[in-house]
């Protein structure tokens, strides 16, 4: 059977949009469930733990925790209570661990230890059977469906709307605000066209740099990623108030910038730095709501959401990049589609 | 008057053992009466908040926090508080800010919020007169004296010494372990000429990794942003777990690593992540303090404080880059020595 490079990876991106339905057609019950668990637990403060991909999601509840239910809020460094020993006190501590496959051996440990250390804990997975979801006191599965290529794509965005969900109805919401977000994401993908014509233009960059504030800033995390490991670019990204303390110096005419700017307080928060990168004579690409942006996103999803949209243009173009590179982001070298660390 | 470019950088990098000492020296009160008001107050998580340079600091203090303190830790994302205007329950939570102009307005008004919120509020800085030292409960100066290079050195070992002596205080410790710092570290500088040697072979490299984990992975991100921004290299810094997942594929011959390993259990943790980038055909040149290492850091103190020495010779690499390529260390193009971000 021949196979063109990229196949599955491009399958699931397409995907997407139709999995965020099924999520929350279904998902519901489950996520009321562990919600009330942790409204009952009442956390002080909500830690997430997670790897790769994967902790792009977890920064990106961080910023709902944070906002959205006024909670102190952190990202654990799994080594600290894996290779360090930690036993912090975690008496009034939620604790969610998010991986796709729940494989991950560090992963798995630290969730062991947060609960034998007083902390409620919760598991994001797309496996409601991995060792991830049975050690947690609380599993909430994404739904996504067996995902196949290495770069991760699907399982990103659905870890990214289940935890929305679950988060929002903590908030005593009921999660109703995504239910636009499978007809926006048809729209974004609709124009994969535009994006397939800016890979050519990336097609001997060597350098890149990403770059968003609040709620993009995760959206600019998984962007450097999935070029780096499917385009095999040196992709940086940087919260756009950071790139101002110091990277700045490195951008350049051949470090090409793409920059998101979304609708709302995040993308407002990007005005006092575009100015700086012209000064640098930088070449900057925006992918934001905005009718003169480079890439369009369409309106319509509250900012919170709009993580979900802004990542699907950087997953066609690592893609794209990719294959016109001669690579296969099915199967990037050195990878493996689980990656067990200690 | 002439001036070798990069002048009061190299100056600056020089004075650091010297200024350890006076720290050491003179801080102890100071740092007895912080760290009593935070063992009055008895946290259950400790945020910290910074950019740029100081958030490597912060980061550090992170690991001390969740290792040494065994408690809930944080790195806060300043934007929820200034952009976004979250106003989280922080009773029970200390917030310590790390700057060192303290002149940056959003970490001044995340201090501020989070005091209004209910936490504790500590500023590390190096102006006890800055806004931040003002708007702080308590203030730590780590009395790096004035620095003139826009690439910050001395302040950035400064603030990882003032944040141990704080919080092993905070801990029950009075900070002993910390006095072979300053010979330590003139051995370290003494041998100034093998990293020079070292700079002229990455003179031509446009591209580079640096990579460490637990106390180490602080370095290697403060590493890659003086590189950054000095040496103006795309320097990507990974935790080495994280590089395995996906970063990993990225790296061939043409990208230099850098890799600390060093006398403990993060330096072991790196064990499984040296045949995987030999796998991948990498330039490994690995700081620690093993006798075969490429930079070889003296034996004599403790893991924990290992980040005052490690970072020694990444700054005099980012310096002799720097210079080798033309460039004004003391002067990046497009940075200023305060950077005022909202």
């Amino acid at each position: 059977m021949t196979r063109t490079a990229g196949g599955a990876m491009a399958a699931e991106i397409a995907e997407q949009p139709a999995q965020w339905r099924t999520l929350l057609a279904d998902a519901g019950p489950e996520l009321d469930a562990v919600a009330a668990t942790i409204r009952r637990y009442d956390p002080h403060t909500v830690l997430l733990v997670a790897r790769g991909t994967s902790d792009h999601a977890a920064l990106y509840a961080k910023y709902l925790v944070e906002i959205r239910l006024g909670k102190a809020a952190g990202l654990v460094s799994p080594s600290t209570m894996t290779a360090y020993g930690a036993r912090p006190d975690f008496r009034g501590v939620l604790m969610i661990a998010v991986s796709q496959s729940g494989g991950s051996p560090d992963l798995v440990r630290s969730l062991e230890v947060a609960r034998d250390c007083g902390a409620l804990t919760v598991a994001v997975t797309n496996n409601a059977a991995s060792d991830l979801a049975r050690a947690a006191a609380a599993h909430v599965d994404v739904l996504a469906g067996p995902e196949r290529a290495v770069a991760a794509t699907k399982s990103y965005t659905a870890q990214l709307l289940a935890l929305h969900q679950l988060l929002d109805r903590v908030g005593g919401g009921d999660g109703a605000a995504a239910a636009p977000l499978p007809d926006l994401g048809h729209a974004v993908l609709e124009r994969g066209g535009e994006i397939a014509a800016l890979a050519s233009r990336y097609r001997f960059a060597q350098r890149m740099v990403t770059t968003g504030r609040g709620y993009s800033y995760p959206t600019a995390r998984e962007a450097a990623l999935k070029l780096m490991e499917t385009a095999y670019l040196s992709a940086q990204a940087f919260s756009a108030a950071d790139l101002l303390h110091g990277p700045l110096a490195m951008i350049d005419p051949l470090v090409p910038v793409l920059a998101v700017v979304a609708d709302g307080i995040g993308g407002r928060a990007m005005a006092p730095v575009l100015p700086r990168l012209a000064e640098r004579g930088a070449d900057v690409c925006i992918v934001g709501a905005a009718p003169d942006a480079h890439v369009v996103l369409p309106a319509g999803a509250p900012e919170e959401l709009s993580p979900l949209l802004e990542i699907l243009p950087f997953q066609l173009l690592a893609l794209h990049v990719a294959v016109e590179r001669g690579g296969d982001p099915d199967a990037p070298r050195g990878l493996a589609k689980v990656t067990e660390t200690l």
